[in-house]
């Protein structure tokens, strides 16, 4: 692999001087080359073994450089929209000795958080906050007459979502000093969406600006003298100036001082352009850069939607270092069921939010295009176009991950519910999700469902009844939200047919007769299992699979919660306001006052680490179901 | 007034005539321009006996004729954005003989609804919706080859919002036939914000034209001969001209069509350009239409803010009808107290997303202008920005009603709590709101913020205890929201020193053996009165205020609990995952396995009518905790 060849023969690296941003301010330029290479191998050669978001952090080395370089950080502020980006920014930040933690349990989180240094402003992982966070940081500035710098550093494909159009939009009005740099690879995670995205691929400096003089030359050239009549031409050309836009415009139009493209690799013009702008002091300022996601990796330039997010790979292939065993991911389950529901019936049309990879909507797109919407990083506006559709008699699918759906609570209330229109939301990645920790994590969906009016809510015990529940949800008249985790699902066979599941009814797994234990989703296996390990030891559990949040399977559930006198809920969830609230207020109602162990994560965020650790910490897996159940009947 | 005494001398109306848009549509011009007449009187004179969006209504009532008359509804679909400007729409579509019934209990409702008519296409009530349904709804008839049309009706403050924003975005890159008539009244609710709006109102009609002719007459004058050197005029022009756009420049940049500015007023020019718009077959078309909001009555017009949603008022003087023995109101007591406080301390600062007035902020903008920021409709923008300026020590107080912070759950999640900041979220029209209905009540807040991790979340059971809540949130070191509902205090004194809350502890406001009750907010004095009732009968009843939903003062509710016995819990939210819910996990917990009966909202949404209805339908007034309680005992 290129860097690193040209690296072997260093015997020390300058990482290895690097502190502080108060060590590289020191270097000279090819000093700081030379370091921007050091940065990538170290990237590179962690995320192979770590997993992480490759491709962005390759992209903005030289960016990161210059601004610590330029900027006073860590009195002025760097702003990393999303965050996952800021491998570089983490080891010129005083992390390069836990740099190889990275993403693991107890490790670098693999996003900013303000615990880990003060160079972090705020703790990112969700897209589109910068600009608002950046803007109330400059605010505040102002009112304290604070001289501080503030960097907000956001992607093109962030720049889709309403909320940075908000931020911007109030930035100008405000007129703060607030530096936007647009880091523009053409690319989010994947393809690009979005009629802006075009526009700011329309650089004034092509074939644009050759049209625009040609246009005004003819018409000057037409004339016979100058002067009387140029108010006759510039009228006549009016119109078709309209079709000559620079990036640099919308950004002037919304008051933004527009600085650009500059190239993103080249830290010498960085290093002036910032500087420039670190010395205007005039209101908002928006550095249009142009960098290359992946940078100095050719497999991740070459593919870099792959190496956006990536597991553990081989360095010099690039080929990603698979877990053989693992049987299909839900996600997989999703997309191909999809795909076969959409063959038998043409009222099926699915939705992702910028995410067609990671939500397996791939497969989908490939064979109905016509009926596949990417609609950009913009959950709002996703619910409620699947809310038009299904106006029309259509049956629309969004996929997204659970985390990403709190951006579009009101929607699905407001939008979707209320009308209650035939909309099924499936929700991927609910749950703890792994290493990308507390901003991913799905665990708060079953609590913000909970309560919607006219809202069915269903999560599969595993991937055959997670396609059965997608053809159930298909022909069911209302809103549905399915629930499924991040990973692989059971290893259990696909069912040839698709059967409807009757709503609100759960199934009886397991009869007993001393504890009830109410398992959801992808809890169900661990509490069949945990119901073994308790036979062994002579207690028995009944153990229900209740399929639905919302509406619950009243009859079932109170019967054998009678019968016990005992019940242990399991949710991978937050245990306020889910599953097992729900279950405990059922039981309640019913009369029935009997002991509920509600199991889920405790009242805080949820750090990052692999999944079964996270289970196990909370005692939602196997151990913790028999240690709980233990625990009930020894009262 | 005016137009009510140019119609006084009819005998009949016209619009006793209009049963559907069929009879519209073979009315003559003049005949139309009588309608509009009559349709004001009608908007005008009921409205000053209901109460409602007076303004917004008034501004479209020739739109409205223009586009049932030209456009084939119900078959082509107008999507109303918020929906408040819909009253000639309700007028027009066979809704008049109802009219009077506007936002009584049982009767219409204030906004479109798909149950009251099929030319509502959905529900309205939340901003910036429009755009999306409507894309949704185009999207779905290219895909069935259905050649209906499709209108979004939006105003400028709605397009403020990132929803209207990603919906553009969307429908530029899509290229469906979408109309989106812009309602540009330079005026949302109260005065409209943000660059955008300063740059829609910058007509390439004015000074702007001017300014690009002179530069460009100039330079070219100063050249000796034409052609050679006119690549270097348009290279030194290029600068200046992104200064001169026109709001249809950027719509274009977003790939729409862009046709205006239309005077909205003008029947004949709106059905023309409507007329040409309607067979454009080319993919989206904006059409900017310029209204006057509170057209043809003349207070309305002067003071459109006022008139935007107004109580019943005397037509003549359109003075209001004011409840002369009404308490201040919640809002009033937080805007001036948030005032004092600001006095008191410098770091005090007060966030409104485009509601100064409705959320009580006008004082404090008024006194503090520097402190006091209105960022458009963008309440995603607003909670994050507060985060901003709280990293930076500042005390952000973001004042905004329950429903729209549905907007906003994510950014409270993942920018607020997560990092740990001390915003606080001041949460007006919580609980039932009274005539806007389900779009508008704040029933479901305990629900989305009962699992919140670093969140606490206070309800006062009165005016006095807000202030004191509101001093209690400046002085705590993490995130707080803090629900009050819409209308009058209970008439309490205001103390005249602040004093700190303790976090977490409730007040033990009566003694009692039989039965706890645990009313939030302003719920404390109905289920005072309750006791005081129950008292007669012989039951003595506890009363706890809890003041926290977030956290639970442990201690006294399960000490209390144990005492009585039976526990009711009340709360002006949806009975689901809310306060009661949290209090009967609690007790669950601590293993009081007792009957708790949880009063709020049914699973369904809330419909529209008096505050006093609707608590008394859920039994959540005196009357229905006497009942519960009297129930519970009996069992």
């Amino acid at each position: 692999m290129l860097i690193v060849d040209s690296l072997t023969d260093q015997t020390s690296f300058l990482l290895d001087t690097i502190d502080s941003p108060c060590d590289l301010r020191r270097l000279s330029l090819p000093q700081m080359e030379l370091l921007a290479q050091e940065l990538r191998e170290t990237i590179i050669t962690t995320v192979a073994e770590t997993g992480g978001h490759l491709a962005p952090s390759l992209g903005v080395v030289e960016l990161t450089m210059a601004l610590h370089y330029v900027f006073d950080t860590p009195r002025d502020r760097l702003v990393w929209d999303v965050g996952h980006q800021a491998y570089a920014h983490k080891l010129l930040t005083g992390r390069r000795d836990r740099f190889t933690t990275l993403r693991q349990y107890k490790g670098l989180s693999g996003f900013p958080k303000r615990g880990e240094s003060e160079y972090d402003t705020v703790e990112a992982g969700h897209s589109s906050t910068s600009i608002s966070y950046g803007l109330g940081i400059a605010a505040a500035k102002a009112i304290q007459a604070d001289p501080g710098k503030v960097v907000a550093i956001i992607g093109d494909g962030s720049m889709t979502a309403g909320m940075a159009f908000e931020g911007l939009n109030h930035a100008g009005d405000l007129g703060r000093n607030l530096v936007v740099i647009l880091n523009d690879n053409e690319m989010s995670i994947s393809r690009n969406v979005g009629a802006l995205s075009s526009f700011l691929s329309r650089k004034m400096t092509g074939k644009t600006i050759r049209r625009l003089r040609d246009h005004i030359e003819e018409r000057l050239m037409a004339l016979s003298s100058v002067g009387e009549n140029i108010l006759t031409v510039l009228r006549k050309s009016e119109e078709s100036l309209k079709g000559f836009f620079t990036p640099g415009m919308l950004f002037e139009a919304l008051k933004f001082k527009y600085i650009g493209p500059i190239p993103g690799h080249e830290l010498e013009d960085l290093i002036a352009t910032l500087e420039n702008v670190r010395d205007h002091n005039h209101g908002p300022v928006l550095v249009h850069v142009i960098t290359t996601k992946g940078k100095g990796y050719k497999p991740a330039e070459t593919h870099p939607g792959d190496y956006h997010g990536i597991g553990p790979f081989d360095v010099t292939t690039g080929a990603p270092k698979k877990n053989k065993n693992a049987a299909i991911s839900y996600t997989k389950v999703f997309g191909e069921t999809l795909c076969r529901l959409a063959r038998q019936d043409k009222r099926v049309v699915a939705i992702t939010a910028a995410m067609p990879g990671g939500t397996g909507l791939l497969p989908f797109s490939a064979e109905f295009p016509e009926r596949f919407f990417d609609v950009g990083i913009a959950e709002q506006h996703a619910v409620t176009f699947a809310a038009g559709l299904a106006l029309e008699g259509l049956r629309p699918f969004f996929a997204v991950y659970s985390s990403f759906m709190q951006r579009a609570v009101d929607q699905l209330i407001h939008d979707v519910c209320l009308p209650n229109l035939p909309v099924t939301i499936a929700l991927d990645r609910s749950g703890v999700v792994g290493a990308d920790g507390p901003t991913h994590h799905g665990v708060f969906d079953l609590s913000f469902l909970s309560f919607i009016p006219n809202l069915t809510v269903m999560a599969p015990k595993d991937e055959n009844e997670l396609q059965q529940m997608l053809f159930t949800a298909l022909h069911h008249s209302g809103p549905v939200v399915l629930r499924y985790p991040r990973g692989s699902g059971e290893g259990v066979a696909l069912e040839a047919t698709f059967q409807r599941l009757k709503i609100g009814k759960g199934e009886l797994l397991r009869e007993g007769g001393d504890v009830l234990l109410l398992p959801l989703g992808n809890r169900v296996y661990p509490a069949l299992t945990a119901a073994a390990r308790l036979a062994e030891q002579g207690v028995n559990a009944a153990v229900i699979n209740p399929r639905f949040l919302k509406p619950l399977d009243t009859e079932l559930i109170t019967s054998w919660a009678a019968q016990t006198g005992h019940v242990v809920t399991i949710e991978d969830n937050s245990a306020l306001s889910g599953f097992g609230s729900g279950v405990l207020q059922l039981l309640n109602e019913r009369g029935l006052h009997l002991p509920v162990k509600i199991l889920g994560y405790a009242d805080s965020f949820v750090e990052h680490g692999p999944q079964a650790t996270l289970w196990n910490n909370a005692g939602i897996d196997a151990d913790g179901i028999v240690r709980s159940v233990q625990k009930l009947l020894r009262k």
